[in-house]
C-alpha cells in the first residue's frame, strides 16, 4: 500500500430511511487482486434515491450503515497483491461487482447471476459515496485520457443499456420501441442507434422527456396517452420497458412484430399481468435484464468513439457533502443525471 | 388424377357449436404441387372439441360447414401437377400446414408464423374427418413400414412436444419440469427423456395422470394441490406449462434457474398474471409456441427408432360416423388419445 | 401483360468464351408470382468476367447462349398471376435468386443453399445484361425515390458484405481484418463499419486499393508484403477473405483471436493449406459465404441511410452495346465497379 | 491439513524422453481454495505417450521434471482455507484444469482458451499419476457411490467426446460420421448415441476397431480404404474427425450435408489441404476443440444413467511404479484404455 496514503476517508453514509451522514471511516482494506480507486465522480441511480427513502429495495435492507453509489470512477492510487503496480496512476472506469468466480453461473459467462455476488451499495456491500473505494483489479476498466470522469462513472448506466441492446437482439436494421424516457430509457435508445438500429421509437407520456428523447437517438416519439400503441400495428423487432408500468409493458408486448423480443428493464410492480396468448401466438420472446456481464469494454469504446454520449446526460453536481441534495435532485423532472463529486477534479 | 378414383367421398362436417354431420362430398381437387391422401387415421385434439363446442377458437369463427381433425396419416392416391406419380401408395404422416413460402417468416424458416398460413380445420380450411384430404406434396412425409397410420397420425402432437422441447433448449442432462399430464403434456415429456434429459418432473392434480406420466418417461410426478411448487427450490433447467392455468404457470416460474427457460404450450385465458420481478431477477427466458416448424423428420425418427411411444396413447377408436362419440370421448379423464378411422385399416 | 409493351427486346447474349453479341430476342414470359422488370442498371461482377474468358465457372460450363449479369435493378412493367397489379411502375432491387422453396434447406431459411437454385448468370438461367428480364415477385424488393438505380443494382455485392458480416458475428466494438481491398473488400469494410466495427483494417499488395479502403471504412490498413500479418498479433475478433489467396488466408488466420470467426469469401483454388492446428488451439469458427439469404430488406435500409455508400463505388458506365468493353473494363486495376445501363436513364 | 496425512508421497517422474522415475516427493501444498486428492486411478492419454517419447508437444516442452497423468480420480483427503471441511472423504473426478478466472476468456464461459491456464501434465505443471495432486475444489467434482474410480478418471476424455459432440451441434435424430475408432472416436460415438444422433458412422481402416466402434455406438462403420468416403453421398449433420489424418478429414469435409458441421479433434499435423471451396459452396461450419469447459456434470450424469459406458473401456492396469509400462501398453492396436492405480482400491 502506498505511503502516502491517508489512513482515513470522507464517506457518505446511509444509516437509515432518510438518514444520510458525512463521515470520516478508515480506508477500504485493499485485498489480493483488488485496487484501490480514488473516487472521482459517481452517478446518482434511482437505486439510490428508493435505499434512501425506503431503506430497503425488496428483500434488500439496509440494517447496517452503508456507503450509497454504484456508478463511479476515478484513479488507482494503490494495489493489491498480484495486480501489477504500474496500474497506479490509471483512470478507470468501476464495474461495481465481484463474483464468486467458482459457481456453474460464473464459469459459464453468466457471472451476472452469481448468487453469491457482492455488488455496491447492495446491503451490506459499501459503495463509493466516499473519496475511495476497492474493486477487483479486472473490473476496475481503464478509459483513455479523452474520456471525462462523469462519462466513466456513466458507463454503468450505459452497460444496462447494452446488455438490453444484446438480450433485445437490436442489430443494424432493427426497429425498437422503448418505453420510458428517463435516464435509462434514453441511454438504451442511445445504444440501440449504435447498433445500428433504424427505427427507434420511443414512448414517454412526459413531453419534455420525449423531447430529449428526440435529442439522444429516437427516431420518433409517441404520447402513450394521446395515442394507444397496442393498436398502432408497429411491427417492431423489439420492445425495451424501461418504465416498469404495466400499461406501457401490455401496450408494447402487441407492438412487437413475430418472433420478436420484449426486454423488460424497468423495475415495476413484482406481478403483471401480461397478454400471454399474444406471446404465444407470435412466439414472442420475453426476457428481462439483471444488471449485465461483460459490457464494460464496449461501453468504452462506445464512448470513446462518439457512438454514445453520456456527457451530455449529466443535468447537476454535487460534492460529497451535498449527497441529500443529489438524491433529492435525481428525482426532480428536469434532471437526466446527477454526479457526486467525491474528489476536487472531475474535467 | 387416378382414374379408379371415386368422385366423391363421405366426411364429417361441423355446421355449428354441437352440429357434427356426416356428409357426401366432391372429392376436394389436388392443385400442382399437392397430393391426395385415402385417410387412415385422425387423432382428435381438444381444439377440435373446442369447435365443436363453442363453434369457434378465440378469433377463428367457424361460420361454414367446415370438416374438423388436423392430426392425419393415410396413402397417396393421386398427385398433383410436378408431384412423381411413383409417390402414389406411399403411406404418409401429414403435416397440415400451407404457408404461403414467400412472406418473410416462410423465407427465415419461420414457417408457422407466416400470417397467410393455411391450417386445417382452422376456418375456413377443412380437415381430415373425411376419407380424403388433400396436402402440399412436401408436406407429406412419407413413413416406414413399421410405423402404423395412428402413430403416423399422432406425429402431429409429437411435433408440439418436440418444438416445445427445443424452444426450451432441452438437452442431456436437463432437468425440466411440465404442468399438465394430459396427452400433450405426457408427448413433451417423452420427448424431454428422447432429448436426453435426466430430471423429468410432471406435475398434475390428477393422481391418474400422474401414475400416466411416470410410465411415459417423467422420472418424478408432483401433486401441486398437495405440494405448493413455487417454494420447493426445484431449480430446473426449463419449465414447459402444458396446462394453461395461471397458478401452474406462475409455480413453474419460481421453479426455473437463473438463465433458465419458460415455454408455454397449454392455452389458457388470454391474459395472466405472472411474476415479472422473478423473470428479470433470474433472467429468464419465456416464450410460447405457436404449432411448429420443420419437426416432422424428426417426430418419425423418434417413433421408428422407438425413442418416443405413440401407439400406446391410443386409448379409443371411432368410425367416421363416431365423430361426435370421439369428440366426446376426448374429453374423458381417462382418456388420452382417441382415433377416428375413416378408412378400413388403421393397423 | 401489358399491351404496351414490345414483345422484343435487345440483350447481350455469351454464346461461348470471348464471344458475347448484342441480339434480339422474345421478351421473357411472366410465370405466375413473377414480375418483368424493365432493367435501368446492372453492375458487372468477376464472374461475369470469368465466364466471358473461360466459358464456364468450375462445373457451371455455358453450353448454350446465356445473358449475363446478375446484379441489377429496374422498374416492374409487368405483373403475373397473383401479384397486385399496382406494383407496375415500382422501382426494385433485384434478388436473382429463385429457390424451390420447398426443400430443407429453404423451409429452414438458408435457401441460398437450395439445391434446385436456378440463379441469374448461372448456366442455363438467364442474367439481366438485356432490357427486360423475370424475377419472382417477393425477390424484387421496392427501393426509395431517393435511391439511385445503380445504388439499387449493387445491393447485390452488398449482400455478399451483409452476409459476410453475419456469418463473421461483426457487431459493435468488434475487430475485423479484411484481406483484399477490391469491390467485394471494399463493401464489407463499410457493412463491418455499419455495423459498429471499430477496428476495420484492411490488407491489400496494391497501394491504391489501401487508399479506396481508407475512403470506405477502413480504420487501418496493411500492406501484407511489408509486413508479415500471421506475426502481428492483431488479435482480431474475426478475419473475412475477400482475396481467395492461400498465403493471406493463412496469414489471416493467425490473426484472429480465441474463439473468433474465419471467413472465406474470396474465390480461390479449390483446395488451400490451412493452419489446421491453430483453428484447433483456439476454437476458431471458419466458414464460408455462398450468395445470401435475407439481406435485401437491410441492404437497402444500409443504402438509404447512408450508412453504406454505394454510388461512389462506380467508376465506369456502359450502354447494352458495350457489354465487351465493360467486361474488359471491370479487370482494370483503377476499377472499383463498372455499370451497365440497358435502357436510358439510370438518374 | 489433516495431521493424519503423510509428509511424503509416491510419485512416477518424467526426467526426460523416455525416463520415467518413481520417485518419492513432498505432497503438494493445498493453496486457499484446493482440495487434495488421494488419487485412485488415472487414464492413460496419447499426450502422455507423446510427452514420454518426444519430451515436448509442440511448443511445450518438459524441461524440468513432471509427473504426466491428467485424467484421475480419488478421494478428497484435506481442504484449503474457505472450502468446507465436510468435503473431506468426498469422492471426486478431476476436472484437470486450473483457469485465471479474470481474463475476458474466462468471464466469458470460455476458459478453456484462458491464455494463463494451469493443466495438470502440461509443462510446467505436475500431473497425477502420484498417490496425491491438488486441485481447485470448483473443479473436483463429487460421483455418485455407483460410479467406480476408473469410470470417474475417464471422465477426462468423456469430456472431451461431449464438447465435440456440443461444437458439432449433435442432436435427437443428427446423423455424425466420426472418422477414428480410437478411445476418443469411441466416446464420441457413445456421446453422439446419448445425444439422440440416430446415424453414427464410423470409419477405421483396422478392422477390429470397426467392430469395437459397433460395440459402443456406431449405427454403421466404413473401412476408408475399401471405401472412398468423399463419394458416398453421406450427407450426414455433422464430421467429427478423430484421426488428425488429412485423408480422413478431406473425405469427411465431403460427407457433410450443406450448413453441417466439421469439429476436428484429433490432433495432427499443424498444417492440412482442405478443401475450401466445398466448405464455402455449402457454408459448412469448421471449427476444432481444445480440451473443454463444464462439462463434467454432465459426464458424470451420462456415465451414473448408463448413458454413457466407460468402465468396460479398460483394457489394462498398472500400479503407479508401472507407468513405463502402461504408457508402453497404451499403444499396443487391442487397447482402449490403460488405467495407472496409484493407491491401493480402484473398485
Amino acid at each position: 500500500m502506498n505511503s502516502s496514503l491517508p489512513t482515513e476517508m470522507r464517506a457518505s453514509v446511509l444509516h437509515a430511511a432518510g438518514d444520510v451522514r458525512l463521515e470520516t471511516r478508515a480506508l477500504p482494506a485493499v485485498e489480493p487482486g483488488q485496487v484501490l480507486v480514488k473516487i472521482a465522480a459517481v452517478g446518482v441511480c434511482g437505486s439510490d434515491v428508493h435505499y434512501f427513502h425506503e431503506g430497503r429495495i425488496g428483500s434488500f435492507i439496509v440494517d447496517a450503515p452503508m456507503i450509497l453509489g454504484h456508478e463511479s470512477a476515478g484513479t488507482i492510487v494503490a494495489v493489491g497483491t498480484g495486480v501489477p503496480a504500474d496500474r497506479i496512476g490509471e483512470r478507470v472506469s468501476i464495474e461495481p461487482q465481484r463474483a464468486c468466480r467458482r459457481c456453474e453461473q460464473c464459469k459459464r459467462g453468466r457471472y451476472n447471476l452469481c448468487p453469491d455476488m457482492e455488488f455496491y451499495a447492495t446491503p451490506p456491500i459499501d459503495g463509493a459515496f466516499a473519496e475511495y473505494a476497492v474493486i477487483e483489479a479486472d473490473y476496475a476498466f481503464a478509459i483513455p485520457d479523452t474520456m471525462s470522469f462523469e462519462a466513466a462513472a456513466l458507463c454503468e448506466p450505459l452497460s444496462v443499456g447494452i446488455w438490453s441492446n444484446q438480450k433485445a437482439g437490436v442489430g443494424p436494421g432493427s426497429a425498437v420501441l422503448i418505453a420510458g424516457a428517463g435516464p435509462i430509457g434514453i441511454i438504451i435508445a442511445q445504444v440501440a442507434r449504435a447498433f445500428g438500429a433504424t427505427s427507434i421509437i420511443v414512448s414517454d407520456p412526459v413531453a419534455e422527456r420525449r423531447e430529449v428523447a428526440l435529442r439522444f437517438g429516437a427516431t420518433e416519439v409517441i404520447d402513450p396517452i394521446a395515442q394507444d400503441i397496442a393498436t398502432l400495428n408497429l411491427g417492431v423487432d423489439a420492445f425495451i420497458d424501461a418504465s416498469g408500468a404495466e400499461p406501457a409493458i401490455r401496450a408494447g408486448i402487441f407492438a412487437v412484430a413475430p418472433a420478436g423480443s420484449v426486454v423488460l428493464v424497468g423495475m415495476g410492480a413484482d406481478d403483471q399481468r401480461l397478454p400471454v396468448s399474444r406471446i404465444q401466438n407470435l412466439e414472442l420472446n420475453v426476457t428481462g435484464v439483471f444488471r449485465y456481464a461483460n459490457t464494460w469494454p464496449l461501453a468504452i469504446e462506445l464512448v470513446s468513439t462518439g457512438a454514445v454520449d453520456l456527457d451530455d446526460l449529466v443535468t447537476s453536481r454535487f460534492d460529497l457533502d451535498g449527497v441529500t441534495d443529489a438524491l433529492a435532485a435525481a428525482t426532480h423532472p428536469d434532471t437526466l443525471k446527477v454526479i457526486v463529486a467525491p474528489g476536487a477534479g472531475t474535467r
